[in-house]
């Protein structure tokens, strides 16, 4: 895969170079970092499952690391966030406004390598995942501070707001290698499954790191007033009187986080919580069943494996 | 036109529905407003030279309309302007952040809808006029305050903000009518031209109008950095000193403002202003040259004209 990636970086290099004042620099602020790329891996190992299509599969890739890039960007901004694995997002480096227009900028380079599959179907599946990201990040804000949420609406809000583009990741790599249907619906429901678990996790992490680790505060999801699995099974242990509810309806909210992260740092709650993103890993491995044996799905499998034992 | 405006309207309204709390409410907010849909009309008078496909043209100009409305919406986070058309803007309505993420869920509808004419040759289109209207707001952002700009600069910068997505409306329109390759330049060129117009009588009215007509501050450009051609007309009739030098230097600025606003109504620099934007009107009408003398192409002149015309 490393040659093949280092392709997708090399298209990303592409999108940072610009001559408009400054932007460069930030394109290559947000774009570097030390990234995983799990989600142009995941796209290019599908593209194994059929005809192996490189110059479409290396435009896809890097249109999905480049779309995911833009939502962290527009996300620190709606957010307010400061730090991002350690480093100082674009809000906070640049301004908001600047912010803002990356964002647009990546998101229409975005649509532009996305074109370059020459699949109208492909693009299909990009926009409407699209679609769900921004459904499932409105959906988060409009429900911060609700106490009344239960944990399916938690599951629906990630499947949009994260599993949906894993989803896409694999379901975009079978499509352009022109797998069968049964292929692109295992592949899609794989990279469902994983996002599901990579979110779980990193939800788990918002309890479970420090901040040094993290980059950024413990608990700072809950400080914002969005109901992780976590913080959800800490509800549903202790249904008449949490924390949580303290936080969601006080104003002395830093006390409430501390007694929170403790209550569940100092029980079986993430413990649960990583179960349940086994769960998801489970399934993802389980759907690969109809495809053949070959070290692209042993490599799938890996990812999935990976998405549990990270660490940020 | 008003039957097929009407199906225009219908599928933004389907836009509009939603489930998410708060976000229908919105969007009918920053979607309905008297605007007067130019753009989607000049879709669908395109899209008659050639086979006409209603069913796909619908979708065009409904996803232009809306990426164009987007774009309004974070526009005005990025310039943290109040008001608009004399209604409150998103941003002020509601907060910065919900309306980064309201201007993202319209974008990826608008991508979704582009998607809906079945061609990836149109979504191209639709992806490079996305990106030349991104590098269009950066440009001018970045170069605001910055007084050593000239005519050149503007002129390409309006092209990328605003004339590219009226080229759009025109080539896209006569692409889903399968019209000539002669005939889709010569729309494309039409919409450009048009676009270009446009911009300029909108920058003139900036200064023309007065904030009740307007909806906002009279000089709101200018007051934002923003070099526009009455301002830029201005700095070349005195090169060496004038009121928008002093404003981009110096911190006194609403007095300097107010000048240039007197210095600029008190002179023939609208007119100039308006003789160029005529003189785009008039390509505008000339590149139409090669297609056929149908009510479509004559109702096409009488937005040209309109575009001259209108007074907001």
């Amino acid at each position: 895969m490393q040659e093949e990636l280092a392709q997708v970086e090399a298209t990303l290099e592409t999108v940072t170079r610009s001559d408009i004042p400054g932007l460069q620099g930030m394109l290559q602020h947000v774009l570097s970092g030390e990234g995983k790329r799990l989600r142009p891996t995941i796209a290019l190992l599908a593209g194994r499952f059929g005809e192996h299509r490189l110059e479409l599969l290396v435009p896809l890739a890097a249109s999905i690391e480049l779309l995911h890039t833009a939502t962290l960007v527009h996300d620190d901004v709606i957010d307010a966030s400061d730090t991002r694995r350690g480093r100082l997002t674009a809000n906070a480096r640049y301004h908001n406004a600047a912010a803002v227009m990356l964002g647009d900028y990546m998101f229409a380079h975005a649509a532009a390598l996305i074109c370059r599959t020459e699949s109208i179907e492909v693009v299909k599946v990009f926009s409407r995942t699209l679609m769900a990201m921004a459904a499932g990040e409105l959906t988060q804000d409009m429900s911060a501070y609700q106490y009344g949420q239960g944990t399916m609406q938690y599951f629906h809000r990630i499947a949009g707001k994260t599993a949906s583009l894993f989803a896409t990741c694999a379901e975009g790599g079978a499509m352009v290698a022109g797998a069968s249907k049964e292929w692109i619906e295992a592949l899609r429901n794989y990279g469902e499954n994983v996002g599901m678990a990579f979110q779980i996790v990193d939800d788990i992490l918002d309890f479970e790191g420090d901040e040094e680790e993290l980059g950024k505060p413990t608990g700072s999801d809950l400080m914002q007033g969005t109901l992780t699995l976590p913080a959800l099974l800490l509800m549903e242990r202790n249904p008449d009187d949490n924390p949580v509810k303290k936080l969601f309806r006080n104003k002395r909210r830093r006390e409430h986080l501390a007694e929170a992260i403790f209550m569940i740092q100092n029980s079986d709650i993430l413990d649960e919580s990583y179960a349940v993103a086994r769960d998801f890993r489970d399934r993802a491995v389980a759907v690969l069943e109809p495809l053949p044996g070959t070290p692209e799905r042993a490599a799938l499998v890996d990812i999935a494996d990976y998405v549990i034992r990270r660490r940020r």
